[in-house]
């Protein structure tokens, strides 16, 4: 990865449908220049893949909420992982240090929704939920 | 937004970079079509921008983690809010139920970086931190 | 709801034995008029009753208390919700955030009848009492 | 306090505006009678005032939440009492046992309003806020 | 309960060996009716006993200890009271609010034996031990 | 200390005040002889006083409480033991392991009385209350 | 142990490999005696043994952590103790008061070697687990 | 490092005043060139010195206890480290996550120099003090 690399992945993460063009004329390279690049930053894996920032209350969603499950016997955490991470309200669900736990991160149509899935997960676990007031 | 606005929405999801012609076809409409669609969702103010996903790993990121910040007084909060999602480490930052508090997600180059944004925004409140395992 | 059910509401919030036709002058409606918007509040549903304020001191009551039931497991809760509720002790009962559990208000004769109810509810969680000093 | 007045009590925590001569029928007393009882129980301090119960939800409250306000120094906690009782999202204010605080029940028109009342409370205390999931 | 009675007490307190012909000066009272009234404080359960104070660091006592025991469930609360009262270790043993548990006060000759006392009572619940540091 | 010593301690925490010629039965020497070893145990620092054991409840004691006290500041904590060991609800009063603190037992008339305590301690650190329900 | 003892003891503190005759001359004693004296301490049980300070991070330690092991059962921490100590990658293991609990110092190569450690000693305890971020 | 290294670092670990040529026929070299290497691996910085193991409580010491730190403002946490590190009775201080805090073990004579040591530390922030039981 050089500086080209580096500018061309800011210019990505700023706006993922740019076009190889308009980066090019940025980076000083030409469009199919940029393609092989960003082909080759595919190829390393360091892009994994290309995403939408929504707004996800205009999409239905009221209750966003962070719930800390701590795993009932640490051994079981992956199986709570694989089941938790495919449900499609988690946006995130990560292993951390502390009391050993998943964080989740889900969001939610409404209250009803958050208590059904905590319901749902709570046979790995003890949840302990935050709300998000404004983030 | 109709049952085709979420198909799109589904197939950008996925990839953003997704070509409408491709889109278009899954959805039964005419390249323009998509274009005038996608268009408005953004002019609706439902999607708002377009990421990349990145492995932060290969682009040298060694220590991710949680910082829960303890507000020393809650009307200082906003103050806080706006040091701190700014700064580059920064990926999430919400303010959440139980002590009064932000939950910031940042990735760090090394534990030494971590020290160092723990003991920047330590003039807000007090930070407690989880190194997130995996995720 | 328009600016004379709003006042209609305060005026029986304040006494809610108040008479339609007190109520009417200060609204400058006539008694049967007032009657029907009242009727019309409790069709809506925003009227759900009339209740009293008690000094429960004064009926025996010795110690106030919240009992937080953090329950075993959170598919339960619902469960331990319905048998809460209907004890005559229990003034309020909510579902939490934070570590899932019941938020349950009780009002008991003595500190033995807390015991008493502090046990019987265990079967469904981990309670924790706090004491209401003055309130 | 005879049974017939615990009876009394009895039929006006269900219905306050229950009429006399009804309350009557079911005590074999004559209106003028149960009217001198209440009276009584009025002068007595035991019946405090006649409340509404209201569908919140309806009037436009969309968060409920408890919040632990722990005081900076307990000496100061009879200011924060007075100060919090008479704010009109607060439905219940109460000094409980364990680390020195006021338990406060409050209903808000939504988050924002919510956090604006802790920023306004926090000069007096460390609040710790719990959303009413149901309840 | 009349002024000399208390100021009985107060002697007692102090020494529970004075004589009574002693309390009797300070009261200006006949050592037998000094005696009377202290057999009517004994009837009316006000004195319950005479005990002594020891220094027990001389008597071997090297580790004194709070143990908290939160009882797995509280109907088995009363069990565990009976059980730690009568263990020649135990000082004092009380029910307290916040999490349902058991205070229990222990002199103990070593760490050793604190540790075999705290294996023993685990099998009611979860104890946490703090060690006095002076008092 | 023999086993005579021992035995003489037995009898008398079980009744401080019985009399050396009855202790003398027991173990079997005079009541002159009892009496000096008495002295000695005194003159050594073994017993350190005759004490009652008094029924509180019925001398006016309607709540029992401990109070854990933090310190603001560790090195402020003998001036906050030496204020509260005199004052005269206080049964005992013992620094302990965990979170630096004094772990107070208290004796009071009645919840307000409980207030006015916490209150007058609440300059020296954060006092942490749990109420006895039994013991 | 004399004074002489105690300067043998810090001169083998700061290294254990200094020579009978480096030491000796410090000391004013031959080699022979030198040794004589260490011969003692070792006889007597002060000195254990000699061992090497490392560079953990030189030979591969990438993640150093406290683990505070809550056991489930106190009766079962003695097993559970045994278990640990011998696990190659414990530093300390040490028993300690607040919630009985095992105080686990482990250095691991990475986190996920930190996972497998505290998923093999969850079926002891409930592991909380706190990153060395410098030390 | 090969495996030659690998065994000198394991045959020293167990013993750091083993004699070279005692090495060396384990690993089939002679004194010097054990020497030579040992002499590479000091080098490297991956020997940083040779340590006692001592038995502290021959040496006096009767109370063992971590003592954990949280810092007042994460800011100032190196000062404090700097001035913990150096003091005689502390063998570890490690910076962890959770609370921003200094871990710090300490071997002490008795209580009152635990006591007096936790005092000194707690003008950098609020110490939380476990005893070591058994370890």
């Amino acid at each position: 990865m050089d500086s080209i690399d580096t500018k061309i992945l800011q210019m990505l993460r700023r706006n993922s449908r740019e076009s190889f063009a308009t980066i090019g004329k940025k980076v000083e390279l030409s469009a199919p220049a940029v393609g092989k690049r960003v082909k080759q930053l595919e190829e390393k894996g360091i892009i994994l893949g290309y995403s939408l920032k929504l707004n996800h209350e205009k999409l239905g969603v009221a209750t966003k909420a962070y719930i800390n499950l701590r795993i009932h016997q640490s051994s079981t955490l992956r199986t709570a992982y694989n089941q938790v991470i495919h449900q499609e309200e988690v946006q995130r669900c990560d292993r951390i240090t502390g009391q050993d736990s998943l964080c989740i991160l889900g969001y939610f149509k409404n209250n009803q929704d958050l208590i059904t899935f905590i319901e749902r997960i709570s046979q790995y676990g003890v949840p302990t939920t935050s709300i998000i007031l404004e983030g």
